[in-house]
C-alpha cells in the first residue's frame, strides 16, 4: 500500500538531518520512499495521513527482554539476582508450557506496540510460540534460540539440540517479509558450561547469527567468573571465540578499563537495561564512558518480571538520568545519545539493516507522538521532549514495514481485551 | 453532595489496615465518613460511583515544586545548577508578569490532576495569581511566600515586605474550605542573608507557620556556605531559629550525618526530588539512611525547568529505584516506603492534617487508577504495579475534598484545551 504522510516534523535519526518540520513522507511496499518539504507529483497514496500536531520517529527497540514474562509481573520484588533467579523464576518457568509462552508474549508485544516499540530482541525458551505472536501481532523482532538452555536438551541430548538450535536459526529467519531474525541465546558465562560456549561460538560461524548473552551483570558475576576461569566473563568470551562473531551483551554493569577496551574493539553491542540493574541492585552501567571511547549502546527493558514494565519511554527517561546524577554531571549524557540508544544502536543490536532511522531506502518503522497533551506543553525542543516529558501513553500511532499496528492509540492487529483477559488467566496456572 | 463508592481496592496508606479489597467508601461534605465491606443502612447517596476494575489510594501530594515554570518546559537542558539558574531561569522570570504566572499554573495544575496529584506544595512570585488558580481548579495546595525574595521587596523596603508577607499568610490561609494553606518562603541560605533568615524565624512563629526552603543541594552549596558561615546551610538555620519552626527542606542530597541527625531531632521533613537532582547534577540524597533513622522524607517533582514534568509516578518510580542501584541493594528501599513518601509524609510537609490517608473523618483527597490496562496486567501484588507499573495516564478519577476533578479521564474544573492554547502562547513572550 502506498502511504502518504504529511505534515510531519520528524527526529530522524540521520545524523546529516536530525530534526525536520512539516514534511512529506511517502511509503511504498513497506519502505520509505521520499522524505521531504513537498509531496512528489507522481505518488499516488492509497492512504494520507495527517500528522499535524505529531512529531514522528523510527519506531524504538527493545535490544534484550524475556517478553513472556509479563506473566510474572509484580510478582517478586526486593532481591538480589541470584536469588531472584533461583527462588522466584526458575521453579515458575519449570511449569512454562507453549500456551503459557504464547499468550505471555501476546501480552507483551500488545504493551510494547501501544508504547511505540516497533522491534524487540528476545531471550526465551518455547521460541516456536513466540513465532506464532510476532507473525499475527506483525511487531518486528529476533528471537534468541540456545542449545544447552533450550528446552530440546533434554529430549534431544546436546548434540541434537545443536541441530535443531542450527534449524530453528536458518529456518526461521527471514520470515514474514525478514521481520523476523534469529539469534544464539547464549544465557551467561555462569550458567553455561566452557564446551557450551565453544559450540555457540562455532554455530554462530556457521549460521553467521547474533550471539545474544548476559554479561557483567553484578559483581558476583565477574568475581566468580576469575574464582573459575581466571579471568572476566567477556575475556572468557574472547578465549573461546565468541567475539568474534557479532555480540549483544546485555547489563555490561561491571566492566574494568581492559574490559571496555575489549568491547570496543570487538565491535560488541552492549544492551544498557536501567531498571532491571537498578530493581535487582546490580548497579549503573558506564554508559558516558561506552559513549566516550566510540561503543555503541542500545537500551532494553529486560524482562517484566525485573522492571516490571516493557515501556522504552521509562527506559530512556532513567537512563538520560542517572548517569548525570551518578557522576554529578549534568552533562554526561544528552537526550540524543538516549534516543540513539532506542533506535539506530537497537538496530546493530538486532541485526536488522533498514530500521532505526528515517531516510529514503529504511523500512516504514515509525512512531508518532502527540506533541499537544499537557506534559509536552510548551512545545520546546522536541528531542528534549521525547526524553523528560513523553511517556508510553503519549503514542499514537505505530508502523512497522509500512503497516499500521496501532491509530489513535486502538491496537490494530491485537484484541487487546482477549490478550488480556488470557494471560491474566494463564498466569494464575503459574501460581498455584 | 453525598457519594458512594463501590468495588473498591483501596490502598488507605493507614498502616493498620493497609490495603482492603471490595470495599464500600461513604463520603459526607468532602469527608470520608465510612470505609468498610458493607454499604452502612442510612446513607443516601447523590452519587453512586463504580470502582470495578480500578485500585483507589491517597491523592499524591507534590512537595515541592514551581508550578508555573511549566512554561519553560524543555528550553535548557544539560546544564549544572548555578548555570542553569543565573543563565537560563533568572533572566526568564524577570520577565514574569501575573498573567503568566496564571497561566502557567493553570497549566501545571493541570498537568498535575490528569497525573493523580491532588495537593502541591508550591515556591514561586506572585503567587495572587497562584491563587486564582487553586481556587478555579480546585486543587489543595500550599503557597510559599518569601519576605525577601518576593516581588514585593523592591516596592515596599524589607519592613514592608515583611509585614505584607504577613498578611498575605493569614489572609490566604484556610481559603476555598481549608484548601488552601500558606508557608514562608526562603528561598536557600545561599541567596537570603542572615538578617532575613532571622527575620524569616520570627515570621513563622508569629504566624505559625511552615518554612519551605531549597537545602544542601549541591556540594557547591555545603562548600560555599562554610567558607561563608564556618558552618553547614543546616547548622546556619538551626544557629538563626529556622528549625524551631516546622520547616520542609527541598533536595537535602549532600547531608553529613551530624546534619542528618539534626533534621531527625528538629522533625525537618526532607524533600525527595529524584528527577531535578538528577538533572542538574546535584546527586542522589540518602533515602535509605533516612528512613533508616526515622525521618519521614517527602517526594517532588521540583519546577519544570529541572525536570521536564510534573508527573508525581515518574518520581515514585525514580525513587524506587535508584537506592537500589546506588547501594548495589534491591531492598534499598521499598515500594511502600515510596507511596509513604508521595502521600501521608507529603501532608507533613504541606500542613494539612487530614490528608494522605484514606479512613473515617479524612478528608477526601483520593484518586482511582486503572487496574486493567496492559503495563499493569496480569494484576499482582498492587502495592508493586502501583510504584513499578503504573503511569500517569492510568489514574481514571480524581477527587479533592469530595469534588470530582477528573472523571474518566476528562478534566472537570479545567478547559484542557484552552490552558494548553494559553499557556504556549504567553510562553512565546518569554522567550522573544
Amino acid at each position: 500500500m502506498n502511504i502518504l504522510i504529511k505534515n510531519a516534523d520528524v527526529l530522524t535519526m540521520d545524523p546529516d538531518n536530525m530534526l525536520v518540520l512539516n514534511q512529506v513522507i511517502c511509503i511504498e511496499q513497506g519502505h520509505i520512499t521520499f522524505i521531504g518539504d513537498e509531496e512528489p507529483l507522481f505518488f499516488i497514496p492509497q492512504k494520507i495521513i495527517d500528522a499535524r500536531d505529531k512529531i514522528i520517529m523510527p519506531g524504538l527497540i527493545n535490544s534484550h527482554t524475556h517478553c513472556a514474562m509479563t506473566l510474572m509481573r509484580n510478582r517478586s520484588n526486593d532481591l538480589p539476582l541470584e536469588t531472584w533467579l533461583e527462588e522466584a523464576i526458575f521453579p515458575v518457568e519449570a511449569k512454562l508450557n507453549p500456551d503459557h509462552v504464547y499468550k505471555g508474549a501476546m501480552l507483551g508485544i500488545a504493551e510494547m506496540i501501544k508504547g511505540g516499540t516497533t522491534s524487540y530482541l528476545d531471550m526465551y525458551y518455547l521460541h516456536e510460540a513466540s513465532v506464532e505472536a510476532i507473525k499475527e501481532t506483525g511487531i518486528r523482532a529476533n528471537l534468541s534460540y540456545g542449545v544447552s538452555t533450550s528446552s530440546k536438551v533434554k529430549e534431544l541430548g546436546k548434540v541434537g539440540a545443536y541441530k535443531y538450535c542450527k534449524d530453528f536459526l536458518l529456518e526461521k529467519r527471514g520470515l514474514f517479509g525478514n521481520r523476523l531474525n534469529t539469534s544464539i541465546e547464549v544465557h551467561s558465562v555462569y550458567l553455561v558450561d566452557y564446551e557450551e560456549l565453544a559450540l555457540s561460538a562455532k554455530l554462530a560461524k556457521e549460521t553467521n547469527s547474533i550471539i545474544h548473552i548476559h554479561l557483567h551483570e553484578t559483581q558476583n558475576e565477574v568475581e566468580n567468573c576469575i574464582k573459575r576461569y581466571g579471568k572476566t566473563p567477556l575475556q572468557v568470551c574472547e578465549e573461546v571465540g565468541l567475539l568474534e562473531n557479532r555480540v549483544t551483551a546485555a547489563h555490561t554493569v561491571h566492566v574494568n578499563d581492559e574490559d571496555m577496551q575489549l568491547m570496543r574493539d570487538r565491535g560488541v553491542v552492549p544492551v544498557h537495561n536501567p531498571s532491571s540493574n537498578m530493581f535487582l541492585g546490580s548497579g549503573f552501567a558506564n554508559i558516558p564512558k561506552m559513549l566516550e571511547i566510540g561503543i555503541k549502546p542500545a537500551l532494553g527493558t529486560d524482562g517484566a518480571a525485573s522492571n516490571n514494565t516493557l515501556n522504552m519511554f521509562k527506559e530512556m527517561h532513567l537512563a538520560a538520568l542517572i548517569h548525570k546524577g551518578y557522576n554529578f554531571n549534568s552533562s554526561a549524557i544528552k537526550a540524543l545519545d538516549v534516543l540513539k540508544m532506542a533506535t539506530a544502536n537497537g538496530a546493530l543490536a538486532l541485526g536488522f539493516d533498514k530500521i532505526g532511522v528515517l531516510k529514503k531506502n529504511m523500512e516504514a518503522d515509525l512512531i508518532m507522538i502527540k506533541k499537544d497533551s499537557l506534559n509536552m506543553t510548551p512545545y520546546h525542543d522536541p528531542i528534549s521532549a521525547l526524553v523528560y516529558s513523553a511517556s508510553a501513553c503519549d503514542v499514537d500511532t505505530v508502523m512497522v514495514k509500512g503497516k499500521l499496528l496501532m491509530k489513535d492509540r486502538e491496537l490494530l492487529t491485537i484484541d487487546e481485551e482477549k490478550v488480556k483477559f488470557e494471560a491474566s488467566k494463564v498466569s494464575r496456572d503459574l501460581y498455584t
